[in-house]
This record gives structure tokens, C-alpha cells and sequence, in this order.
């Protein structure tokens, strides 16, 4: 692990990095104690890599991209390789990147053979004039722009599959055709992953990507790769969501969050409070957010969320619990 | 045309309806007396027919999806029968609606054989615990409820299909790959439909339907059908944009204007003119708004918008040009 402020002077801003996991349904009684540390290992890995960017000089953008990269590649979360099936048994991935110096941004939706969507989804910001592509589309290009392609079997988890045909018996005990899943919180996107990050020229960035909801359909899109929804960073302010994504679109999560602190004049944590203990019913997830000052919050309204942040004065957390 | 008022006694809120069809370089140098009559009668039309509703004692949610259809329905604007087409010579119609009493929404994404996109979005909405549907997904979500399915050859039009090759000839002779459509305010979303409509109730909605931009590749989606960027609606505000949609996605328009209005308490039409000509870059597009009082506002910063309200106190407006 990396000492803190390494190669940083003393004037310069404070460097931050914070990372979820995930939020849902997660109880000390249901992890075993190898998962857990397992879980807490690679949220580790996932800051010290982030914060290795940082504190080499990195941008705040390489920084959660690279955070992000390194749990999409984890079979522990969902996103990446540990994504979540669709009723149809397939995978399909989305992802947002955003620059909170620049406002620009990046997204993919519904992906198939994409290695690491937020890699495409940065793609999407820096080469191309649009903000979201999806589907078929958005594999082609990025394909054509040389980013590592898989074969969808690349994909499979044993524990994703498992998880699938719990869903679809639920579903089939429940004789409700779209609303079971949603209902039953261990069905949830419990996984999605997400970075933020604060760098030593000051700027913020937000990262997140997530394989979305188990056993959804008709090419459902989540708040991941909406920017406002569950990814959002201005000058000010950066955030990324996790949680049933539906209620985190309508209530515009992300952007909501930075809108209060800045109109509102309230910290940015404290927005975050109001808006995931006060807005958002219970039991719908959580967030993490940055200020420009380095100061990170990680509320949430669900029994548990993967998540953890590295600061340059040394502080450093990883947490999984409520308590 | 409908009298204002019709069968609402005078202690009810106003009605309200207001109307776009999009926005961009329009000048009345440009426009035939002919096609200035055509437009101008078909967001009459729209108007009279979202306004009924509301007289009638219908809901907002009725009288924007009304509204909304009569514009899919015709070959003037770029949503519905007029949508532009995609690079690859197909049509890719995105729509989103919003209920601002019970901020429940929905939306569809890139839809190719559903004949109104608006009534799949409200489909959405109503009968799934999703937000936003993609693709053949959403394709096969429409008709499996039994939404009008149509051949996609529906959507074929000459002066659309005129607009793709004119933009791929700029784009050959550009020789850039992904730029030039987009820097041509020619080949931009001109003739995105919004609505929004104030009822008896006192309820906002919003509700917005487009083809997207000419030329679009990669599955690209814009703001229309992402709550909090080209739609979105509250209980005292609501928002549609048309324009360049990357700039509305990145600058999360819809919600950010309303946010501004109440966390900063100024009048939603004070915020809207702040986000189009303070916020926004010149020549990017436009928004309608209305607030819970039926006071609407049409600001936007190109050449021209189709647009227009029909008030409760009997005001009523159609324009097209800046002055």
C-alpha cells in the first residue's frame, strides 16, 4: 500500500480518492469472513491504484479509470467480468465517465463485448462529439478504436448464473411479470462499482459502471451511465451512485446532489445526506461524493455498501457494514 | 381552436400548455411562406389538442402525450413519421415522459418500429418499474403491450433522407470522421417535439420525442430520453429541450433548471434564461418551462424555435423566428 501524499508539495491541493462497490443487502451474517476479505482486499487494491495515479501527478480522470478497471476486472462486483445476467442469459454492460473540470463526458449502455466499459466509455468523451452510445453500436466502436474485445462467454460467473435462475424462480412464484425482481432487494444491482477522484491541479472526476440489474429486460438502462443520474462532477463536486437505478433517474441523484450544495450553499455531504436519508425512500442504496476541497462522504440507506477513500493526509478507510 | 377555460371553474389552477418543435437555424429567409403556414397550423394543432384535455379536465400526463402524438404524426417535425435518419440509412426514435406530481417516468431509446415513441415512453412508465428501455428491447416491450408497431419504411422521408446525404457529402468532403455533422447547425436535431401542460390539479408534466441528429452512428442517444437532461418535470416546474443534445446532457439542462429555481428561489423562467444564455454556448438550442402557476417560458439561443402556449387567462402564441 502507498503512503499518502507521496510526491506531492505541501500547497498543492489535497489529493482524494473514493471507491463503491456496491450497496444492497449486505450483512455481516451473510458474508463469509474469506468473502469479506476478499471484498475488502480488492476495494485496497482498487484505492492504492487509483491513488498511485495521484500521486505520481496523474489526473483525477486516470486515477478512477484505473480504480475502476481494476474492480471490472474483479469477479467480486458487478461490473466487468462480474457483471449480472439479463432475463435472456446475456450480459450487458454499462458505464459513465465524467471530467469535472471540463464538464465533458462519456458513456456507454448495454454493451456486449467490451473487456472494460469505462475505458469505452472515456473513448466516447475523448474521441467522439457525443456523450452515449449503446448496444451493437456502441461494441463497434469500441472495436473500431482498438479497445480490447471479448467474447461474451468472457463474462459467465458461476455466482451471476446462479443468481439469474434464483431470480427467474422468484419470478416464477410470484406470477408478476416485470415487478418481482425489482421488489426483492437481493435481486438489486448490488455490485456496481464507481471512483472518484480529486487531483493535485484541483480538478474532480467520476467514474461508474455496473452490469445493472440481474434478470432485466427489454434493454433496460440504469442510472450508471446517465450523467446526472447515478454519475455526475462539476468544479465542485463529484458523484457516483449504486442502488435500485430507477429512483436514482427519476430523482436526477447525482446532479441533485451538487445542485444543493452549490444553489443551496450546504456542503456537498450534507446534500448527500438530505438526498439518500431524506428524498430517496429507504432501502434504495447509496452514493460516495467529493468536494473540491477533498472532503468525501459515503451515505447510504441500505443495510450495507462496499466502499472505502485514501486522502492525502493519510486517512484511509475501507468499510462494508452500517455499523 | 379551443376557447381558453372551457368547463374549469375560476378557482382552479390555470391550465397551461406550451409546445416546441424544435430548435435551430430557422430564418424566415429560409423558410417558404408555404412550409411558415404548415408549421404554424401543426403547432396550432398540437396545442388545441393537448388543450382539450386539460379543459376537458383531463390530466397533464394526457395532454402532453396528445400533443406530442399529433407532431409524431407528422412528416414536419424530427420525431415520429419525420424522424431524421442514422448514418447507416435507418431511423432511431428516442422519447421521454415525465409526471411531475409523482416524479414517475419513462422513456424509450433508440426504438426503430413503434409508430409513437411518446405513448411507448408513458408504456414505460405505467406499466413496467423501469425508466428507460433501449433498443429491440423496447422494440419488443411495445408490442408485446400491443403499441401501433409499424415497418420501419414508415418512417422513410425525402426531405430526411435529402438532409443524410447532404450531411454525408459535408462529411466526405470534411474528411472528419465524427466532427463535421455535428458543427453543422444544419444537420443538428432540428424539429425535436417537447410538450408540457399544467392541469385542472395542478399538476406539471413533460414529455419530449425525437429522431435524434442526422447522420448519427453507434447507437448515439441524446437528451431527449434522459430525465434531467431534455426532459424532466416536478411538482412546481417543468422542462423540454431541443438542440444540440450533448451540451443539454452534459450540462443536465432540464433538472438543472429546475433545480436553480428552487434552491436558489428565483422564478423558473428567470432560471431558464440563465442555463440557455448564460450557461449554454450560443446557438446550442432551447427549452420550454412552466411552472405550477402556468407561467411558461420559451428562451433559446439559435437562429429560431418552433414553439408556442395556450394559457388558461386566454393568451395564446405561436412563433417560429427570434424577433
Amino acid at each position: 500500500m502507498l503512503g499518502p501524499g507521496n510526491g506531492v508539495a505541501q500547497d498543492d491541493p489535497p489529493l482524494a480518492l473514493v471507491i463503491h462497490g456496491g450497496a444492497g443487502t449486505i450483512r455481516k451474517s451473510d458474508l463469509s469472513s474469506e468473502m469479506e476479505a476478499k471484498y475488502r482486499e480488492k476495494v485496497q487494491e482498487a484505492l492504492d491504484g487509483g491513488y498511485e495515479i495521484l500521486s505520481n501527478g496523474g489526473t483525477a480522470l486516470d486515477a478512477v479509470e484505473t480504480s475502476i478497471r481494476i474492480m471490472e476486472d474483479s469477479e467480486l462486483f458487478n461490473a466487468g467480468k462480474g457483471a449480472v445476467f439479463t432475463a435472456e442469459g446475456k450480459n450487458e454492460l454499462d458505464a459513465a465517465i465524467m471530467d469535472g473540470s471540463t464538464l465533458q463526458a462519456g458513456a456507454v449502455a448495454g454493451v456486449t463485448t467490451i473487456k472494460n466499459p469505462i475505458s469505452a466509455a472515456r473513448a466516447v468523451m475523448e474521441q467522439t462529439t457525443h456523450v452515449l452510445l449503446s448496444g451493437l453500436g456502441a461494441d463497434a466502436f469500441a472495436e473500431s478504436i482498438g479497445l480490447e474485445i471479448v467474447d461474451p462467454k468472457y463474462f459467465f460467473t458461476q455466482r451471476r448464473w446462479d443468481s439469474l435462475q434464483r431470480a427467474k424462480s422468484r419470478e416464477q412464484k410470484a406470477e408478476a411479470h416485470v415487478s418481482s425482481v425489482e421488489h426483492d432487494p437481493y435481486a438489486r444491482a448490488m455490485g456496481t462499482v464507481g471512483a472518484l477522484a480529486l487531483d493535485k491541479e484541483g480538478r474532480l472526476a467520476a467514474a461508474t459502471s455496473t452490469g445493472g440489474m440481474t434478470n432485466k429486460r427489454w434493454g433496460r438502462i440504469g442510472d450508471a451511465p446517465l450523467i446526472g443520474a447515478g454519475t455526475y462532477a462539476n468544479s465542485k463536486c463529484a458523484v457516483s451512485a449504486t442502488g435500485a437505478g430507477e429512483y436514482f433517474i427519476r430523482n436526477v441523484v447525482a446532479h441533485d446532489i451538487c445542485a444543493r450544495a452549490e444553489y443551496s450553499e450546504i456542503s456537498v455531504s450534507e446534500a448527500a445526506e438530505t438526498v439518500i436519508f431524506t428524498v430517496l425512500e429507504p432501502d434504495i442504496g447509496g452514493v460516495i461524493t467529493l468536494d473540491n476541497q477533498g472532503n468525501p462522504s459515503m451515505p447510504f440507506n441500505t443495510e450495507g455498501m462496499y466502499r472505502g477513500y485514501l486522502l492525502g493526509n493519510g486517512e484511509s478507510v475501507v468499510e462494508i457494514y452500517k455499523d
